[in-house]
């Protein structure tokens, strides 16, 4: 039976973990697909075209943008970053799964127009970790460290658009709860539909 | 969090592998709880009241049935068997996650009353090879294979009341799916509400 891939969107709070499980699950299932952002920015001398970014001009994107060709978009200081949708939606019709790693903002927009995808929330297992995270991550950025902390509790308020919670207490427990909710989602009935015709007319699934 | 259990319905076609796939399942994760039936027939030399089944005389029996105290009920042969509501409940209210293995006739029933639970719905690869099972596990009995038979093809139109297929090619990797299937359900949004009002108020997950 060929199925279409999902939209696997890793949403939550900065600090909560979600690029560090997102890693940890790509290195694992090499068939998931991360999903491949445009940006205005200049290519780093690492970087490759349709592999780390698709990079445009301002014109290109803004033109992209203007045409609804994004799932979402934001400017990040100087540079447009966004998620274009037609590359997903080709994933998703190749039969990949497709993985998005994005802030909660950008997660309700991405939600707006593909309301199909998997949005998971990824939680700290406390606010006080999450802080610890936060002051860690930037030692000499005290005071953007607590912004970050102070968006994490406006963004706790969206939680319930999600379809599931994990909590990244340890990373590893928290990479299983997402590929068992991959594995879950892919045997979902309405992922499913027209199964029973295909072993009603004598055919394997 | 203290969190309350789920029932988990293992069910579809005889042949399609439940059973197994449910004594596999139960060996593997001794947190989860099997429902425990109740009968109207006399204990066997090895079984115990209150683990194997709970023995009830008939009036007994139709007692509960009449007081509504069971999920579902049926008469197999000379006997009456029954999933008793009490046990279900009170097993998900201590936090344990309820196994019920049943046919699909029993598993529509339990839905109507249960509709949080996880509804899940065994298909064999193909009704070829269904058809290879059953023969093999009643070598002396064509007719009442064919009979089974010919019930599974009614059963797959119920198929869509159910909220997972499962597809078992391979026990294990079936009895792999479902423990995903346990994991992401315990994540899910609607049975994690309140986490962030937790979070919010400084606590622990």
């Amino acid at each position: 039976m060929q199925k279409t891939g999902m939209l696997i969107v890793l949403s939550g709070p900065s600090g909560a973990g979600k690029g560090t499980i997102c890693a940890r699950l790509l290195e694992r299932n090499p068939q998931l697909k991360l999903s491949i952002s445009c940006t205005t920015r200049l290519p780093r001398p690492n970087e490759t075209e349709g592999v780390d970014y698709f990079f445009k001009s301002d014109a290109e994107f803004m033109k992209m943008a203007e045409e609804g060709e994004f799932l979402e978009y934001a400017r990040v200081f100087d540079y447009l970053y966004g998620t274009p949708r037609q590359y997903v939606k080709d994933q998703i019709k190749k039969g990949h799964d497709v993985i998005l790693e994005i802030d909660v903002q950008g997660a309700l927009k991405v939600k707006d127009k593909m309301d199909k995808g998997v949005f998971i929330f990824i939680v700290p297992p406390s606010m006080e970790e999450l802080k610890r995270r936060l002051k860690k991550r930037n030692s000499e950025m005290e005071e953007q460290a607590l912004k970050r902390f102070a968006t994490a509790y406006l963004e706790l308020d969206f939680i319930e658009k999600y379809n599931y919670i994990v909590v990244n207490d340890e990373v590893e427990k928290a990479v299983k709860k997402v590929e068992c909710i991959i594995t879950a989602e892919r045997c979902r009935m309405e992922r499913n539909r027209g199964m029973d015709e295909i072993l009603k007319g004598g055919k394997s699934l």
